[in-house]
């Protein structure tokens, strides 16, 4: 039975949801005296029928986050994965069935990437070093019907200093900008990737997929962000055949070059303004032609 | 005429958008000695026909993002407004007018709030200072058919010490959390109201909506973050009659009491652990009821 | 008897202090129906005899950082107070003198600022919003001979839009920047201010100094922004009797005025790019003359 | 002849210093088709006789922060320079000799560090990833009769999952937390190492503190923060001759055990929750024994 709205207000909750945001896991596996190191920053979202909360104050529907939060570290001690998609898997999965009335879960999350300390010359067992501001990522939603799982790189910042013009574009009264043959690219890549439904190894195609971004960013000699970005996006679904499509965003951190002439030196594309702002900003989706 | 993708790639561009983030304009409007600050940071998106560059790097079909910039600020220079809607509006029909190819125009605009001071009890005619964290913000969509016009808050933090209970939950293997008749109820609220297509009083609208916000978050006895949220989005649509509806969307901000019978004391709820994360999020939709 | 040094090593510890950081603590203070909420973050830093620790790895004299932690949240339970430097000056005064090793103490203290909720025209008994970015801060320092207590401010942001020039600096070949007879003046003013050895009300001598300091920066005729800064720190120890010195640090935050001619439009003082860097940075300290 | 004080004024500028900070340099190195890249965050202090502009508004003595801004860009552009410690003596140097009255010129570099990509095994000539949130850092300042240089690490993020214990600490009625043998010891590095006054190579000196640092995190057994951070800089004193002291800090960042006894389960060392705050800082300087 429906729950009356009360007749005295004009709205109708048209939709909701609500979990635990930013759930912080660290992991130790320990194989022996050979450790490793899962850092893990977990994002929960449940949709489903939660209304009596909102409507009445009434949460006997409502799961804790609290609760989610437990669930989350207990998971962790009762399974082994070895991918973030494994364990967002694992959570979605658990949620969706522990709780008739959730008709969605979404599990974001976000892994902060450790790298082994070398020491002469040797791998060390249980010392790490921080592998930079890139994150791995990834977003599971699963509801009674099917599961969709996304993996993605976040804040992947890369440069290259030449190999990069900008011209051609439309000079009309409102275009001040100069075209140029030989400029700087920066930008700090982030992308996702969705699956298709057979199986897979994560690890691999996260692999492959950034290594296909960074390949392309070094090597495609580009004539617009555009093109770079859509070349990494093909180049991305053919090293990895069980992606259905890849959206790629990179922000264009302008160099602009210093001018110099009232200094009475020339400016021979060497010295520039780093900057952050504004920036250009490109998107594009690729999917798999079929 | 279509462009043909290459035989050898494996997918097709699916969607495509790109601008230009964080354009920073300071606008000061002088009446007299009485001068106006406006302080806005401005987003833009663009969809359209801008195929060639991504498939080609052929830039014939590109605005620079350079222009896109230098067009906020001749705009805000040519016009008077005196909304961030009525200016995200000017900037969206300029583009949509003046690029055929242009398919549709996003212009998001976050306005730093600024407070005139104060001096021997009087406004001072130029002299301002910050008004918070809390920040105002709108988001204006054209496309060739229509317009749709969003405006909102954004990290509006307010505490209240108690009349905020939560017990009745869900209580199964994975729930450590104690029922509590008295706590803490903090938060940072966004939310983002669409309007109808009649012509608005945007200002008019902010205040009321921020407004009905603070003071339901004030007075609403709370049985739950969500039913204090679902009663300030009824009570925003009953103020402002051309909303259409209204998302609101809080971070549950816990703070944690300290257990301090180690030593010897009790907590009569006096003091608690201020946390960040992890931490509740709970979002809903409202919508007029037709 | 001091410790030996390892034969084999180089140096000696010349210097070393260990503590906590970022404790958070929310208060409530409860006069009936009527709360109050102090929210704090604490830094706790101390120095002394700690040497078996740094060169043996012998704890015997270390204070678990856990334990100062423990210690904030029970002292803040057991004592009122009204002002953050009271707070701390019990909280130095504590550790001085439980621990017989250590032999200097520095508390530092920075509160999130609340506002009173109104509603109806009435003051909010327990519901309180986000009073900006702007935090008061304090630093009690105690070593068994003496007590220092300085008191501040952190991120006061002001913005004028007139009443400000900057010329007759020095030009010479490095020197591009024109001069300029009416431009904004945007800062985030710290300051921090020292008491003498006398009793004192905190609480006064703070909305004193930061009306004088929003006051002058108001209504001073700014010539330079170190002009400014030194007029705002006579004016606080006008204000404040039982002020040593005070500093001011101000960065200027400039707003670039657009050049709009290539657009055919004459920039009348009103369309300025906003930016955060690079900034200039000024800072004085004034101390009471004798 | 000195500026007299107005007569009304309570106190008297006992120390001022201003100048530009954040001023963002990206400097190109071409060899042929091999690019170098080197991306600068400049902030310059300067002392002297400035105190016509704070007690008149009298600029004459002023450099504009806009010129020393220039001077950054002329000066990268007219040297040559392969350490940020170079570049920061070069721009000491220089404001020190042009400007008379200038007593004191300190000068911070902070440096974004890239790495090479590699392309099927062969390091790319013009290509670079972000090499992390590490960043080398340095401080030159200058007066008319010395020079002294710093240089440094900041946020060298480091983890080992065991081979450090906390135990034997002090234990009294603030005391809560359990003695432990195998805990996790992360933490953030920030190292700052001062030279003498021979020449130095200090990129040599750069790459063995830093691999210094890391090896001696990996590798020493650790009974506390405290000693471990005395061992890492006694090592990093042994392997570069050149220093004559230098800082460790180290932010303790917990990895606090989960509590799975509520849920029938073993905790065996394997499941945290990762912390930011609060955290225990701990710092210590290691002079050179003469």
């Amino acid at each position: 039975m429906p729950l009356e709205n009360k007749s005295t207000q004009p709205g109708t909750m048209t939709g909701n949801s609500y979990g635990k945001s930013r759930v912080r896991l660290t992991k130790i596996i320990r194989r022996g005296d050979n450790h490793d190191i899962k850092e893990l920053n977990i994002n929960i979202q449940m949709q489903g029928e939660f209304d009596r909360a909102f409507l009445n104050g009434d949460n006997s529907q409502i799961i804790a986050t609290d609760s989610m939060k437990n669930t989350v570290y207990v998971l962790a001690a009762k399974n082994e994965f070895d991918s973030i998609e494994q364990f967002a898997r694992i959570l979605a999965g658990h949620f969706i069935k522990a709780y008739k009335h959730v008709s969605a879960v979404t599990i974001e999350i976000e892994e902060d990437l450790w790298q082994r300390v070398v020491v002469d010359g040797k791998a060390h067992p249980h010392a790490f070093f921080g592998a930079g501001g890139e994150k791995r990522w990834c977003e599971v939603r699963t509801d009674r019907k099917s599961e969709t799982v996304s993996s993605g790189i976040r804040d992947l910042r890369v440069v290259k200093t030449t190999a990069s013009e900008f011209w051609g574009f439309i000079r009309d009264e409102y275009t001040t900008l100069p075209e140029v043959r030989d400029r700087i690219f920066g930008t700090a890549i982030a992308s996702t990737w969705v699956f298709d439904n057979a199986g897979h190894d994560f690890n691999l195609c996260y692999e492959k997929i950034r290594s296909a971004i960074i390949e392309i960013f070094a090597t495609n000699y580009s004539l617009s962000v555009q093109q770079t970005l859509y070349e990494a996006g093909q180049t991305a679904l053919n090293r990895c055949g069980s992606v259905q499509s890849i959206n790629l965003t990179m922000p264009n951190q302008h160099r602009i070059p210093f001018n110099l002439e009232p200094f009475k030196l020339e400016n021979t594309n060497q010295i520039f303004v780093t900057t952050d702002e504004p920036y250009g900003l490109i998107s594009a989706t690729i999917s798999r032609t079929r």
